[in-house]
This record gives structure tokens, C-alpha cells and sequence, in this order.
């Protein structure tokens, strides 16, 4: 679309000069996150300081219909933060403040544009722990987080960033500013607008302020890395592991190729890996008596004794334990700088995990692709990278989506959904129905069209074209 | 309302001749719940035995327009249950099994009438772990557990029954079924309709199926009871506790009164109180490491001894420590049954617990009531027990509203909000406005006409009658 000169001239007068951007490195900068290589450049690019211009900003956006769409770090894996139908592209970089930090109460007022990384060092220091950790916490912020639910390798013991949300401050697409909850542990009090929002993908308002809940700091923790001869038994030691009354504070599992990889393409990574390791698991658990976690630790080493294994590798020092978590978080970037791809973000409940690999191989043998799996295999959480390699442009694009499609349905069928951590965002939009019926699409779709009659807050997401 | 004899026989060969009751002592008895003194008979109660009768049910309500209220086990505290408009009162006792404990992936698959302790107890035979333990958890059911967001002596540490819940089959008022989610521990796939429904209060849906996470066992605990001699300085050591960086399994407050009428109207509890005490602080920590958690008791011990305390209490045996619990979870019995009285449930960050109870005190003061006041202190969840005592009935009426919205507005400033577990139902849907403002509200009212556009399920609840 077209954005008019005088439309121009009122952002203009909301977000100043210097906040407003119409160049195409700009727009193109603004138009692609880490999803793909998709690029959907916005008409223009604003920069708003507070919520009062959010707020302006969505009034013009719906007095002239035009598509607005937030945007975070760009670090998201389903297109959530893509100007798709162009219009507005509205970066929260700005709203780049840890507000307070709430030492009475354990909690942290924040702004959405806040790197979670640095979210997590800043209240580590005042001896608070922020458990949330996606791959990508050194770049990614907060706000997306809670746009995606996003998860992360300490969501087995700790959860989700839902689990930590207590209040938002939201600019609906009306232009009106709530906050959704209260400061409060517990809350009984109408409907739990603050978790509607949360996982909603910027489609029901733009956040603009964030409470979080801390959890005091946890001083220790053993770090393991465990070989499995077969990958199978590895996606089995994970259900054996808590049936053994254990919760780790992660359990990581890395098919051989994304170790491979990962140690071809990332520097300063020395684990030695022999060829007839068919898959690892990483393995931590944390609190704070070292005494205690070495049991916890011996009681692991049992369990996965009862497995195919090779010699469990201890991180004995800082840098080891850096070096393994480098190596985990590493691999996405490693398998994506080698090849085209397409990454889905299957979960199921954890012991379903040997049935979902093996059925992915199956899938991707009758279609032709091989694939790349690694994830959170203590929630059941399988990010499955489908590689193009060699395959013919021709394969790529018939063969692959209907076997993502074929994926999705095993996922479902194994009573798990098409999405972890990542979202739906607009490259799963068009398997919803696979998760969902129709009662259940326009539920959700009437429940958007309460917040944004005239659909113009990030468009063309979560929601199939058809249906 | 009548309900003619058309509909009746519609009723009736929906659910069989044995479940459908129209004598007035059924109505009575399905007409009132825990809260005060109400009753609000159905004009008829149907029990349906599944999914699909509940569907046929609420396709005939919808024709006929009839209100129609589900029933838990009516333990609840603020009138969610009560049929204030009619119609059909939906009795869920049938629902009552306990489907599927799935050992492998710590996950419970349970119908909404089983009791709370009846489902504690069953996973704890398997060695699992279900936290959340209101004080009725004797009598109270899982879906009412969710009806209202329940939480319980465990939620400081465990969370509340929203942090539980994966998964709902849910009858929503048009006679659809859905499922609102996955079984999976994690979950980015949509909006989060599970969550949604927790906390409705029955009015979006008819809770049918319920996929509740477990955790491990926990194999030990200590217990202990602090004699505080001044009231604010137990509010106080609750921050101070977790400042010193130890998450207890449970933070009980209880005011000197409570106790009084406790040990006078319950028998067997032997605890010795002395006038000087004027407020008790339950304290557990639990854990699987005996030794650990004497450390932590002993660290909690060192930072009670900087107030003004009596002698610790340490509960040494099973039968000290159910004594103890016993004598928490019957003082709200024991204070109702003393007098008539209103029940409050605020909620605010809990560093402004001792803030919150001087503003009670003061209000109460200034209109002439008493209080009792008890709670989940770890949490910021205050039970303020209005008593009317001596007052003339001309000043209950009239002062102790008055009292009741300025404690409601004091919590509110606090950060705090109008229940932190009992739901706003029947008798706080009038102090709505004071934590929401009308576009807030009307957000609400929105996302319940998309689920109920004929406003047949559960009317009259959450809302304020005017606005």
C-alpha cells in the first residue's frame, strides 16, 4: 500500500522526525527477522517513545485501516514480527528500560524492548533469577518473548515465560491503554486478559510495560553431556530421568548432525564425539547445595547407565560448562549457515518424543528431505530442521510442505501441537486446522476481532488464509 | 423463570428420568454454595452423566434462552455456583473419575467432580505430586479448582491450579466441543483459550475432561509455628523469608483471633497461645534432602529472631504437623461459625501485606466493624473475615459496603487486586470497577458474548450490574 503524504505528516507529529523512516534500508532492515529468508518490508518505520504514542499511532492506523505490526529484536522463527501486508512497521527499541527492580516483592517492572540477556545479569546482581533463556537471549527482548511464550533450556524445571508474567501494560488496537492484571502471586479476578496476551503474537495489542515475577538466585548447579550409542534410548533416558524423581533444571537433546555441524561451522568448541554416538544429551541440575545436586547427579548417571552409553563428560570448570551451553545454543545458527531450511518447533508430551523421530525420519525418507533434530526433549519440545541440501528447487517446494504437513499430523495425533516456543506467526499459519477445528479457529478469530475490529494490528498471523 | 413441560420432557430424555429433579429441597440444596448465608435454587437440577448430554443440555438452553448454572461440590466462597437467575443448575457430580494417571509423561487426565484430596492421594500413590491444596480440599472439587483459579497453603512455592492445568475438554454454550490446548508442558500454538477458562468462573464453558500436570513426589518436610508479639512484624518476616533467599512450601498468617476462635471451636488442637501473641506465622519448607532442609528451617529461624518472637514451635511428629494444618485450614470454619460474617479474599504484593492489614484495621475502626484476618501470607493473600458480632443489622447493611469498597480500593493502590483465589462470582461482581476500568471491563464482556452471545452460562456473575 501507499501511505499518503498527509498520513505521513501525522506520524510525523507523533513519534518527531527522527523517529520516522521511509528509506528502503530501513524498511528492508525492519522487514525480515530470523525466519527463513522472508523479507516484508513496512511502507514506513516509526519508533514511538512511550505508550501514550503507541497509542496515537494505532488511532491513525485504524481512522485509515493500515496493517501495524510490532516489532521486537527480529530474532523470531515464525515470521511474527513481518510487515506481510506492509503499512506500519512499529519498532518497540525504544522501550529499552528495566523500570524497577522490586526487591521487596521479587519482581521486575520492565519495558518489552529490554535484551533478555541483560534482563537476566541485571537482576543476577542484585542476587534475583529470571529463568527464561531462548537460544537466543543474547539479542532477543523480552516483549517478543512474551509475544511468543517463548521458552528455552530451563523451562523443563522452571517454565515458560508465561509462568512469569504478572501484569502487562497493553495499547489495544483501539488506542486505549490497560493493564491486564495486578502485581500479584495469585490472581481470581475476572478473565486472564494478562495470559490471553501472552503467546498472542502482537495481533491483540502492543505491550508496552512488563511485571515479572523473580525467583531468588540458585547458587550451583552439574552440568553433564551423555553420549547415546542410539538415538531412540536418548529420547527414552528423558522420561526415565523424571520417573526417577528427578527434575533437571535442563535436559538438552542433540541428534549426531547438529553436534557435527556445530562443531564444524562455531570456533573454540573442544568435545570429542565419536562416530557411533547416535545422539547426546546435556543434562543440568541447580540449587543450592552442591552436596545434594552430586547425588541428584550420580542418580542421572544411574538412570542413563541403564541406556547404550558412552563415558558421561562432566563440566568440571566455568569454561567447560560455557562451552557445552555454546556448542547447544550454537547449532540452530550452525544447521541454518549450511543450508536452506525450514525449522518447525513440534512438542509433545516427553515421552512421545522416540515415536516423534522416528516418525520424522519416516516422513522425511518418503518425501526425500532429511531433516536435523535437536531441542527441550525434558518438555517434549523437538525443533526439527528440515535441510535442503541437494534436493531439487522442484522437491523442495511440493514435497517439503507436505511433509511438514504429515509432521504436524503425528504431532497432533501424539496429543502435541505444532508450536513450543516459536509461534505460529505466519510460516505455520496454514497447518492450524491440523491442531485446530473450525469452532475452535473462529473462536479465536472472534476473540481478535474483540480487540481489533478492523484487523489492523499485525495482520496475516496465527490465523490459516483459507478457512 | 418457569420451565414449561415441553422443555422438561426435552430435559429429561437428554439425561434419563433419574437425574433431572424438580422437588424444592433438591433445588435448595443445589441453590447454595459456601458463600454466607445465599440461596438461589434452579428451578430444575439435571446431572449429566457426559460431554454430550452437556451439549444437548446447553443446544436447549440456548434455544429457550434458560440460564443455566454449572455446580461443583459448592465449597466456593463467593457464590459462583448459585443459580441467581434460575433456570437449570448443572450438577457435575457425575463427572467424577479419575481417567488416566499417565506414569510416563507425570500427567493426570481427571472429570471435573473428583474430589480435590481424592486426586492428591490417588497420584500420591504412584509417587506423584499434585501441590495444590485449598483449605477444602477435603470436599471441594477439581473444577471448581479451575471454575475459580484455587489456590492453597502450597501456591508461595507450587503456583495455583492455573499452574496445573495443560489441557480442557471444554462444552462451550453453543454446544460445541473442544479441547483448549495440548497435553504438552509447553505450548505457543494460538491463544491460550486453556488459560482463558481457568479463572471463567463457569461462564464461558462447561468443564468436561481436565489434563493436569504432576511433579514428583516430594519425600519430607518441616513445619514450624512462629508466635509473633506484634501483628505487622509477622507480615514483615514473610518478605524478609523469601529475601533471604528461601522459597518456603508454605507462609501461613494467621491473627491472634483467628487462633482464639480456632482452638475454641475445633477439638483437638493442642497448641499452647498466650495472650501476648498476636500473630502466628505457619512456616514449611519441603524437599527430598532431610538435611537440607533443617539448613533452610534454620536459616528461616535466624531471620524470624530479628522480630519480636516467642519460642519457634518445630512440629516433630506427623501427628503434630496434621494438628497444626488442621488447626489453619479450620479457622475459617471456626470464625464463620462464631458469627455472621462477609469474606474478603485481597491479594497484593506481598511486601505490602503489613500495609494492607493496618488499612483493614483502620477501616474497620472508622465503621464500626471487627476483622479476622488470615491467609496465604507467602503469596500477599489476605482472607479478611468481616464480622457483624454486636452490630446492628441497620449498620451492617449499610456501613460494612462502604468498608468493604474502601479495602477493596486500598488493595488496589497497593497493586494488589479483588480475589486472589476465590473468584469475583455473585457477591464482589459490584467492586469490579474499582480494579477495571470500563473499557477493561467492556474487553471482558466481549470475549464472553463471542463464547455466549444468548448470555445463557452462568449470568449475573463476574460483572457489575450497572456499567
Amino acid at each position: 500500500m501507499q501511505l499518503s503524504k498527509e498520513i505521513l505528516e501525522k506520524l510525523t507529529t507523533i513519534v518527531g522526525e527522527n523517529y520516522i523512516f521511509t528509506d528502503i534500508e530501513t524498511r528492508n532492515y525492519y522487514g525480515h527477522d530470523e525466519t527463513e529468508d522472508y523479507v516484508f518490508p513496512p511502507n514506513v518505520v516509526l519508533k514511538p517513545a512511550n505508550a501514550k504514542e503507541v497509542s496515537e499511532i494505532l488511532l491513525i492506523a485504524n481512522d485509515y485501516k493500515i496493517p501495524t505490526t510490532p516489532i521486537g529484536a527480529r530474532t523470531g522463527l515464525s515470521g511474527g514480527a513481518l510487515s506481510i501486508y506492509e503499512g506500519i512497521g512499529l519498532s518497540m527499541e525504544r522501550f529499552n528500560k528495566i523500570i524497577e527492580i522490586d526487591e521487596q516483592n521479587l519482581q521486575v517492572t520492565v519495558e518489552p524492548g529490554v535484551i533478555t540477556q541483560v534482563l537476566r545479569e541485571t537482576v543476577a546482581e542484585k542476587r534475583f533469577f529470571y529463568p527464561v533463556d531462548p537460544s537466543s537471549m543474547g539479542s532477543c527482548w523480552i516483549g517478543g518473548n512474551i509475544a511468543e511464550n517463548s521458552g528455552g533450556a530451563r523451562a523443563v524445571k522452571y517454565g515458560v515465560t508465561k509462568d512469569y508474567v504478572l501484569n502487562l501494560e497493553v495499547v489495544l488496537p483501539s488506542g486505549e491503554i490497560i493493564w491486564t492484571g495486578a502485581n500479584t502471586l495469585k490472581n481470581s479476578t475476572g478473565y486472564n486478559l494478562t495470559q490471553l496476551m501472552v503467546g498472542s503474537e502482537g495481533t491483540l495489542g502492543v505491550i508496552t510495560k512488563i511485571v515479572l515475577k523473580l525467583l531468588p538466585k540458585v547458587s550451583h548447579n552439574v552440568l553433564m553431556l551423555v553420549p547415546f550409542y542410539k538415538a531412540h534410548e536418548a529420547c527414552e533416558a528423558v522420561s526415565a530421568i523424571f520417573r526417577a524423581g528427578i527434575v533437571p533444571s535442563a535436559l538438552e537433546f542433540m541428534e549426531r548432525d547438529a553436534i557435527d555441524w556445530t562443531l564444524e561451522y562455531v570456533d573454540g568448541i573442544n568435545v570429542s564425539i565419536k562416530p557411533e554416538h547416535q545422539a547426546h544429551l546435556l543434562i543440568e541440575v541447580d540449587g543450592n547445595y552442591p552436596e545434594v545436586l552430586m547425588q541428584e547427579a550420580e542418580k542421572i548417571v544411574s538412570v542413563v547407565e541403564g541406556f547404550e552409553i558412552d563415558e558421561v563428560l562432566f563440566a568440571d570448570t566455568e569454561d567447560q560448562k560455557n562451552m557445552l551451553w555454546k556448542m547447544r545454543r550454537s547449532v540452530a545458527e550452525a544447521v541454518k549457515s549450511n543450508s536452506i531450511y525450514k525449522e518447525e518447533d513440534t512438542v509433545v508430551p516427553r515421552y512421545m518424543l522416540p515415536e516423534l523421530l522416528k516418525g520424522i525420519k519416516q516422513i522425511g525418507a518418503k518425501h526425500g528431505f532429511i531433516s536435523v533434530c535437536y531441542g527441550h526433549a525434558g518438555d517434549g519440545n523437538l525443533h526439527v530442521n528440515i535441510i535442503k541440501g541437494d534436493m531439487t528447487d522442484d522437491n523442495w517446494q511440493t514435497q517439503v510442505p507436505i511433509g511438514i504437513k504429515e509432521i504436524f499430523e503425528l504431532t497432533v495425533a501424539l496429543k502435541g501441537t505444532l508450536s513450543g516456543e516459536h509461534g505460529i506467526g505466519y510460516v505455520q499459519k496454514n497447518f492450524m486446522n491440523i491442531a485446530f477445528s473450525k469452532v475452535h479457529l473462529e473462536l479465536m478469530e472472534s476473540i481478535k476481532r474483540v480487540f481489533d475490529p478492523n484487523n489492523i494490528l499485525n495482520p496475516g498471523k496465527i490465523f490459516p488464509d483459507y478457512n
